[in-house]
């Protein structure tokens, strides 16, 4: 498989942003629900669990589209008559690993929806993207690259851990530890793939490393917990500034918090000005 | 192993069936419970299971006697005297396989007789089906056969994917995610196996795939995880339809549908014509 | 690892035993508590699962004799300077198997003495004791005998089944689906105990089965298999017979079923006899 | 990778340490909680947790600054442009190791302060520093050396059932059967670390055990169990070395006992000499 490093960072931005949103919004969330009681989720919360669910589906998409159609993509040719051949496996590698995460951001949408599915299912297809992410990089083929087979399968232990946490989550949902293990398990999987494409195609030119140094798979080795330490440490300092942030702005903005969250509520129900009658929300835990 | 293109689309069918059975049944239940309030479940309900374990029995037991009884087949014969040789390994393998399924669907069936099993014993003994039908794939012997191993461990994937999921049906039970996990589980196991079937035996003659291509490997890999997207669209779809039907049939035939429920209970109690007083139930949730 | 037939033989006469043993008590149990509402485990029960303990223990201590002091055993020494080699290995091996067997029976035993050890702490033991038998199986070298490799694999598969098993049961005690899967992990490794004595050294001399013949490897799967199916008939007819029994006795001996079960309890709290006074159970469930 | 017999010794002692310090810890707890049927954990056992907390992170600071500036360390460089290639990849091996229980450390302080983070945070992090140990010692190049590998696969077992422990005790905090099995876990790390230095690099000097006798490996597995037997038996005598320690101090020292408890509670509230005005502890079970 060959990696070109502009398509191994793309994709590590995307996870790394998605990791970076979740390690400032649980926490966030984990500060209000303990500070105001109420385990009832409002609708700002709602909408914003929304709006994450439309940005992954459409960069999901984007990430289809472009894997098909950049001048070295398939353009949704699979096979060729031509050469007798399959066509740019690596794209469609790709494009079905984006397939997944583009049905779990459309689940996550529809779960807000009035179609009411059952809960935990946006938490299910999440788990289920992961582990089809998982599965396409252990199940490859790395013949001849041992280095290559490294670091993926260094990568596929951080994406069963999230996929593992992921499916946890089914059964005890907005669980903070779990939430932050997922975090952390998302910013490592982004910053690994920068790693990857710095050692296997380096953006200034030139070969990638030596894939027969066995002294480059221990430091590689390593490296990812570094990666990991870092993913930790992010995670903290975001949730740090989280807190400060939620202390300084609870008695500023309080009451602009609540017109925001509750603008859709009065669309409504029009009745959320006394601050009693708050509709049902459709996904209320069980 | 050789592989027959009509043995494995006849299990795919039986697979597939199944899955696409509990496609319909689970979200009309999910979403009956949830309209009615009534965690009690029906004696149709109960009718139902008992008739879908009846029909795991039966075609699980037609399986084994076509395994047998082909001309091809050992006839019941284990071990040839003659050749001093095991006999047709490969029907008896499947023999095995379809006798943990006929167990299954006995379990199934006793679960609803006055016997009064322990709830959970038919989860676990279709959990036990598959980790069988799991191992007997695993520890087979695929000796030069690289293309099939590939194969047959992508469908273990899934037959373990569906293990664990009715395992955890034994402590979790009627939980609705679950059982959408465990139906995607079966109906990309039977698609699969049509898969395989068109790979290793194509239908229309000829030798199967080229075993030492391995670009092969990696579309077969890629094409496992779109049959997954396919088997999840089909449970989409299947659940909207549900839906659908749900909602303009409990208006029409709300009536006829507490009767045709209540036929049995009718027949047992002869209480239920004024709808309060419905017999307990044999094997209701602790 | 030569196998002898007898000491494989006794093995699986072992742990066959103690799994037909549970195959009576845990429906018997079952079926009771069923009847009589009462959470309370009856002395009568205490006292039975102490004697299981000591039986276990027995057994264990044993077993480590036998394997250390028979003509071919290592008689407690380890290592031999005259020949600069390890004494014995395989003899050493089974003490350390039996040795973990007879710890859990000595928990056993103290979780019923006033002791008050903490609840589960049994079950650990037990998956501890399974876990250790499994381990020892995966770690050992089987250099050139890959038929011994296969059948101690599968051996394995029953092995940790049933470890995964007893620690589930430190959460979920007395679970009865548990149970009976444990059970008939036990069984299953009785009976397979028992085949491997077979194939590998046959009781009426001549060497084991041939080590090349890969339709052997096949056929022993399946077989392993069957032994399983086997196992869930014996457990299926020892359940119904149970039920029968206590059907029967329940109206014959109901008196002197209280007075045996509460014969420990009166001469411990001696108030009994108006039978609503029972003492606390050390180890009631929390 | 060289292992030097001082560097595993000295990790031995510190596991060992942990472990034998929490044998006497959880049983203490335990049978308090039992007595005093209180669920609030006291401000003693608060800030013997913290102490815990510092002493972990003390003891990996300081095995990171000794493995970085022993005379043969890499004084924090980690490539050298003189011989091309990465500097003593082993001392930056622990180094990480370290890092990871150094931040374990961190949390765990941070968990009894005033931030209140989420309780079982410092459990998951526990299970993440053995993660992130288990995962050095099984991805490491063992290249040629067959006994070191087996020796630390053995090692990665007893890591990784730590590790499953202390992450199944976020959800079940304060449970004393898998605080057992946690503790059990790392005295068998402590003492098979002190095996793999006599082992390996054997202190009287002269080379390690030979590499190509397979029955030498058959023993160390066999050796590993007997280890964990004896974690087993000092857990045991701890445990009952704690009981009785217990029950005689009740009597002499109740007074001195809750004086020693309470003394920050005296300083925090002032309310405590009444005995029944605690004031509540910032991490109490949910």
């Amino acid at each position: 498989m060959p990696t070109s490093f502009l398509g191994s960072a793309l994709r590590g931005t995307f996870l790394s942003t998605l990791g970076l949103w979740w390690s400032v919004r649980y926490p966030l969330r984990y500060l209000r629900r303990n500070s105001d009681a109420q385990s009832q989720p409002s609708c700002g919360a709602q909408r914003l669990e929304v709006l994450e669910g439309a940005v992954k589906a459409f960069f999901a998409l984007a990430g289809i589209l472009v894997e098909q159609f950049v001048p070295t993509g398939p353009h949704l040719q699979l096979y060729s008559h031509k050469t007798h051949s399959w066509m740019e496996l690596t794209h469609w590698h790709y494009s079905t690993m984006y397939l997944f995460f583009l049905l779990s951001g459309i689940v996550d949408i529809a779960s807000h929806s009035p179609l009411k599915l059952p809960l935990g299912l946006d938490r299910l297809m999440l788990a289920v993207a992961l582990l089809i992410e998982g599965l396409l990089f252990c199940f490859h083929d790395y013949s001849d690259a041992a280095l290559d087979h490294h670091l993926y399968s260094l990568l596929a232990v951080a994406i069963f851990a999230g996929a593992l946490c992921a499916f946890l989550e089914v059964f005890l949902r907005d669980h903070i530890i779990l939430e932050t293990f997922r975090t952390s398990s998302f910013l490592l999987q982004g910053s690994w793939l920068w790693q990857i494409g710095f050692v296997l195609s380096p953006p200034w030119g030139g070969p990638g490393w030596d894939q027969t140094d066995h002294s480059n798979f221990t430091f590689l080795t390593m490296c990812f917990c570094w990666h990991y330490a870092g993913a930790l440490l992010v995670l903290a300092a975001n949730s740090a500034a989280s807190r400060c942030c939620n202390e300084s702005c609870q008695l500023k903005f309080g009451d602009i918090d609540v017109e925001l969250d509750c603008g859709m509520c009065i669309r409504r129900g029009n009745k959320s000005s006394d601050g009693a009658l708050l509709p049902e929300s459709p996904s209320e835990d069980k």
